[in-house]
């Protein structure tokens, strides 16, 4: 490399994020040195104080400032459902869309074994503490619908069998505002066989 | 958003840096937050450091962590010849090649009116300074070559009509290890018409 030191170090640590090789950071490095210094100053910021400050809720494993996060100390969220998401993203989604009024669970990932994530690495002991100490009703299982969240869907159901717990998963159907032509036949079958009356 | 406030504030910031919106964003800050906080605390300092620390060379307008770039400073690089490219990263190019051993201008731009980018911006008096006061005896013209690298490498040549300096441009051609049936018309073209003698 033939820039300054700093620019260098700047470069590199902007490696750190996830896709951005070489010339990206190098293109990040001088979009920020040329017309970005303040943006920078206040990712610098926001960096430093996340990376020390975030922490994971001890309820329900999120990202979180204090060790219980807002969601969990929100008493009207006992509403007995508890809904178990993969990721943060996941939990976001779920809440912008508005309809869930219950508590969360984020796993954080899914099982992978060849990946050295098992049941103690996505938390299942302590879901299936909450599960027992605070009279679970229903818990609503909406990890991906991919090989890997069905399978750690399957597991947590097989783990809560001897609970008093309804255990629901989120329903496969045709996405609203898709078109039929463009939807795979495994969503077209769970679509056909989840069909329900109009009067409903 | 549902985020605690610290993350919050993460993915707001993240945002500053070029091609990154909301989804990118998120992803990154959960990266972070998962996987890289010792990269996090290093690329906060990085910033930091490099958002205060790094100025604009004196002599060729390049980053530099002093007010004149260490290449500036080399006396081995007074050969006399003065190569004129748009960006850092387009000098960088040329020291990887390893040919060049002369020093550079940096323009940090090229003209372009209608984003109000005139001869001011790309500072025209501090090259033509140079060039009157360091001896230069080859400007070397190696902005890209697009139609606002033309027009800027014409302008400046047209500056220098009445100084005892020879202004030259990189040649067009063939990539090395190009494919020709992938080369452009106008690429054949200039590389027909400076087809030379193979003993050359």
């Amino acid at each position: 490399m033939a820039f300054s030191p700093l620019v260098d170090e700047l470069v590199e640590s902007l490696r750190c994020l996830p896709g951005v090789g070489q010339k990206t950071a190098q293109r990040m490095a001088f979009h920020l040195l040329e017309r970005g210094r303040a943006g920078g100053e206040r990712l610098s910021g926001a960096l430093a104080a996340a990376m020390t400050g975030v922490q994971r809720c001890e309820s329900c494993q999120n990202f979180s400032d204090t060790p219980v996060c807002p969601l969990c100390t929100d008493d009207t969220r006992r509403t007995g459902s508890l809904c178990v998401v993969e990721s943060p993203s996941d939990l976001l989604a779920i809440e912008q869309a508005g309809d869930y009024r219950g508590a969360y669970f984020v796993l954080m990932g899914h099982l992978s074994p060849l990946d050295g994530i098992g049941p103690a690495e996505i938390g299942m002991d302590r879901l299936l503490r909450r599960v027992r100490q605070e009279q679970i009703s229903e818990l609503i299982l909406a990890t991906n619908p991919t090989v890997e969240g069905e399978a750690t869907a399957h597991y947590i159901a097989d783990c809560l069998q001897d609970q008093p717990v309804l255990v629901t998963r989120l329903a496969h159907g045709i996405p609203v505002g898709g078109e039929l032509g463009y939807v795979d036949g495994f969503t077209l079958s769970h679509a056909f066989r989840g069909r329900k009356p109009l009067t409903d």
